[in-house]
């Protein structure tokens, strides 16, 4: 995973964007990846820096660089990626999708800055824009429809640089209970149920097992054991003296 | 990868949504990624149809159902789970960050329908819809910012479900030029520095030699081996004759 010093070394580059909402959602999902680098070039609105949908983004937005060119905006960068909606048989650069392509870009954020580019919600990156790039990213969408909000496009560009393939192992799972505790539980149950008259005593063994059974199928959890032998016992108590009360 | 089919066991659950442009996002970003069932708890703004930031989506909104329970929109479900942005320390469920649980939740698709609720633009889900789940995930956003705007969430969310680790091995690569295209390159290169007089007589062999190095240096891709033969060609044609008749 990117450090957060080489996080520093990406810009997001939004070019031409026509809508200052997209802008600040744009920078609302660095902020919440810990990207900080936005530039912006020939903005649609210049009161970008009035986004309204930017929680948490302000400072990210007034540090935003505002520039004139594609050009000046990838001056310092050692790699410069484009985002294309587009098919390969379309374009004239290597076409990477974006699982394989943000893992070249994370090995290269490594050693020097990249370059992000995104075009405008209307069309995209002009020729002209994408000539500045090494390569294109395109993120998987379905034929039927490949245009994608810009807000979204950013985040899901950004969440696949930061996501970790191996944050399954280290996830916390819960505890299954013990085959002790599985069995103090079927014993209070068989009680109540036979309290409850629901076990019939003739049959009371093979009741029994099906209970046995179905209680195992339940995946109880460890954390679970005491509020379940609690309710049980509440019923069981219920069972035996509550209804006297009552009569 | 989910097939079609299991792309539609997917429900996506908006509880509580007070923006419409948020519920247009939410179905934009299912269309792309080839999902089709949307369903809205008690959304805020009850012309969540009109959703205006929802191109290509329209049908997908026009199909969503509106329910007035959690209860309800999950009934047919047989895995139900929810997304939160706190860390586990405030959570009484199995949290799983994204890059897990959708690994899970994929795993499920394959047999049965499965609900991922998302709580409102403020508040989130609230602890009676979290008590309709059997887990949560969390999208791994920095400490300082976990709030995400709603529809980049949703986007991140199913782009994860649909997306492929193996993409990598699939995408095609530009061919490197020969050693004898490259050969073919410098001696031509070369011979236009010798013509130009930037290779002096005495120090040809160095001179050469180092070329060559640069050019090798270059990662000349096969498709552009031709371009730079015209190129030079076209140079060392001028030096030769073009100047003459400038004389």
């Amino acid at each position: 995973l990117p450090a957060p010093l080489e996080l520093d070394r990406l810009r997001v580059v939004l070019v031409s964007s026509r809508n200052p909402l997209n802008i600040g959602a744009a920078a609302r999902a660095m902020s919440n990846f810990g990207f900080s680098r936005l530039r912006v070039v020939n903005p649609y609105e210049k009161a970008f820096r009035t986004a309204r949908s930017a929680v948490g983004a302000a400072k990210l937005l007034a540090s935003a660089g505002e520039y004139t060119s594609v050009a000046d905006a990838v001056a310092d960068c050692t790699l410069v990626v484009g985002t294309t909606a587009v098919r390969h048989r379309e374009v004239q650069h290597p076409l990477r999708r974006l699982e394989y392509g943000a893992r070249l870009i994370r090995k290269h954020m490594a050693s020097g800055p990249v370059a992000l580019l995104f075009g405008s919600e209307r069309y995209g990156l002009s020729k002209q824009d994408l000539s500045h790039c090494h390569w294109l990213i395109r993120i998987p969408t379905v034929e039927q429809n490949i245009s994608m909000n810009l807000g979204q496009a950013v985040a899901i560009c950004l969440y696949e640089l930061i996501r970790d393939g191996r944050a399954a192992a280290r996830s916390e799972k819960q505890l299954p209970a013990t085959g002790g505790e599985i069995e103090r539980i079927t014993v209070l149950l068989a009680d109540v149920l036979s309290t409850s008259s629901y076990m019939l005593p003739q049959r009371a063994a093979e009741t029994e097992q099906r209970i046995r059974r179905m209680v195992r199928r339940l995946k109880l959890s460890a954390q679970d054991v005491e509020a379940w032998l609690g309710i049980l016992r509440h019923v069981q108590w219920q069972l035996h003296y509550g209804k006297k009360k009552i009569d």
